[in-house]
């Protein structure tokens, strides 16, 4: 696949914020480990977390720290080490990363969210931990090279770093909006991602702020609608700071202001959710499944999801192959209403089956075989049930999938 | 892993059954791909099916025959192509294979059950079929050569055949209950599983046939217990042809050669399902995950289900990494009411997670790389919520399923 042009800014792109990223140990790569990001004032902020039924403790920390304060300073991230299934020692050291960020940025360790990625069930080096938040405290700054350096800071099998801005008007009042974001496996968030980190210097009041998120990530082809490999990791975050620093009118209802926000933010969580699957473990293409007229929003939700997790769908594209009887495979096993004398099944444009009968399809094997090898595969169901729509994102499944996750040892 | 032994006899071990085998034309690879079982008198039959929703042709025709016929004759069988998703002129097909068997050995065109694997959406050819029944008709024998031969008729991507038998004394008599099946991709039945055909010579009402099946295929690592890689096929089938030959005094109600009957039968299933994980596509590794004291049965399954087909998991063990934290990811993204501090995790007979903590394993590393190594690894989750118990059956992740799948094209 080609490359995905990375902008120049994010996460300071908004006004009133910093950070700044370092190798401080975590990992034996000697590749950067920690990334803090800062708020010059009082943010107010929100986040949607992993629905793994043991998250990871960071994520039990940072939902205290939501349901307790209402302004927010920080967000302090290390990858190399997950810090989950940990027990009472790894909320420990989430919370001294919090003390330790909160101490020296002179604001409350529940001001703080924390978040940490890598592998699963081990403790945290908290020896080059703590002085490495000194480090980076001393070393906050605007612009480019920090906000590359955050995106590389928290990137495990990645192979590139993700990240998003949109400006948007408001009231005459520029706007920025900008993200990072990390995969690239353990990756079919449900009502969350991976690690997500979002400013804004919007002025917009908490709770909308919370509702304009939920929307975002869970839109057609944002966060809640991709999967590289069924996996809901126990760290899932995607956390939003708002600065207010961009001078426009309070949104404090849901106006035409909040709309444009709303569009804009869900832009931004898109661009970021499709360079993860861009760049999902050993991925050749992505793959775009759109499923119409539904019964109902679950079942388009089901078939979309069935389709883009199928093994065989993946290989499949990986293979370039145009194998629609995997397609209906997907679509039947997976519990959604389906009628097949209703239903219609497309690679591409080309429809390959229709009300229960295969379409023509030996005449046009040769513009179905160039369908299912673009850099994005688009396959299409109308389901002809209902009006229920959903598009979700994956990619393929590779030899490569298989030697990142074989040999990435505990 | 090392090679399972084959029992040398199948399919014509019970009493009153002949089989039939041979290349007839479907296959460009020349390998056997068409198996007729003739019953010599009539049987009682019954048979479960995939739940995919868009089911084969086959399963189709043999549905509306259970439902019409109270004694069967035959199971005729094809490999190398599915006859799924193929519409009316599937559903002709089909019926043309009964009918040629119906004449070639006197019966009725609904006394016999079809089935196909192979590609999804691509016709029958015919010309080859219809001409083939009529040789296996004249070629109809008992004994290993033409059971063995009965097992690798059915094979797709199949290494090896899979075969079980299974002898039980009821009332004096000897009973013999027998079965071949086939994988080995697509593999996550669903009330059934790929196809399995099994033979027995007990004299058994029909409404206990068909319970005994059901109980048989659900049991604990059983048919319906099996994952290869998630993909529910719309060709399971499981069908069992009963010819009463045995002399045992006939079963009409669930007395306790019932349930030595059941227990046998359950045993033939199992023997059978572990044949088709031990030969899942790519499989260098047999997955067994035990749950134990979940808070009810679907938890149980649930928790089970989501382990073995998590790829995560499935290339830990590849790999032969006790990489745990993939074990309570797993078992806490499936939905199941989960609590960490109720929760055990077994490797082997190694405790890696109890209570919400990780159990000191860095001490034990070289014992859980041992656990992990072994042809069969052994899973277990102590939920500690109640006392629901699953027990399923799946395979590793590995290179090779890339390949067989990427490459199997249409």
């Amino acid at each position: 696949m080609k490359p995905l042009p990375l902008p120049n800014n994010s996460l300071t792109a908004p006004k009133g914020f910093a950070a700044a990223s370092a190798h401080v140990g975590i990992k034996q790569s000697k590749k950067p480990d920690l990334m803090l990001l800062v708020g010059e004032g009082p943010c107010r902020a929100t986040a949607v977390f992993t629905t793994n039924q043991i998250p990871s403790e960071p994520v039990q920390v940072d939902r205290e720290h939501l349901k307790r304060s209402a302004s927010f300073r920080a967000i302090i991230c290390n990858s190399g080490c997950a810090n989950a299934s940990t027990g009472s020692q790894g909320i420990a050291n989430a919370r001294t990363m919090c003390e330790a960020v909160a101490e020296q940025i002179g604001c409350k360790p529940h001001e703080v969210l924390v978040a940490s990625t890598g592998i699963i069930g081990q403790q945290l080096p908290m020896d080059c931990i703590t002085p490495g938040i000194t480090k980076l405290a001393g070393e906050l700054a605007r612009g480019s090279e920090a906000d590359l350096a955050a995106a590389r800071a928290i990137m495990t099998t990645d192979l590139v770093p993700k990240a998003a801005v949109k400006r948007v008007t408001l009231a005459g009042k520029r706007v920025t909006i900008a993200g990072i974001a990390k995969g690239s496996g353990m990756i079919a968030p449900n009502m969350a991602t991976m690690l997500g980190f979002l400013t804004t210097d919007a002025d917009i009041s908490a709770p909308l702020l919370r509702a304009a998120l939920k929307q975002a990530v869970n839109a057609d082809a944002s966060f809640n609608r991709i999967s590289v490999d069924t996996d809901t990791s126990p760290s899932d975050t995607v956390a939003i700071l708002a600065s207010g620093g961009a001078g426009n009118p309070p949104i404090k209802q849901a106006n035409d202001d909040y709309q444009a926000f709303v569009t804009a933010l869900t832009e931004v969580c898109r661009d970021l959710a499709y360079r993860v699957v861009h760049d999902g473990e050993g991925a050749t293409h992505v793959i775009r499944v759109i499923v119409e007229n539904a019964k109902s929003a679950r079942d388009a939700e089901r078939i979309a999801r069935a389709t883009v997790d199928s093994p065989l769908v993946k290989t499949a594209v990986h293979g370039g192959d145009p194998n629609w009887g995997r397609l209906t495979t997907a679509a039947g096993k997976c519990g959604a209403a389906i009628r097949p004398e209703k239903l219609s099944v497309f690679i591409g444009r080309h429809e390959v089956y229709r009300a229960g009968q295969p379409v023509g399809v030996g005449r046009k094997q040769r513009q179905l075989e160039q369908a299912m090898q673009r850099d994005e595969v688009v396959i299409r169901f109308d389901v002809g049930l209902g009006s229920a729509r959903c598009e979700m994102l994956g990619c393929d499944l590779s030899r490569e999938y298989i030697t990142i996750n074989a040999d990435y040892h505990t």
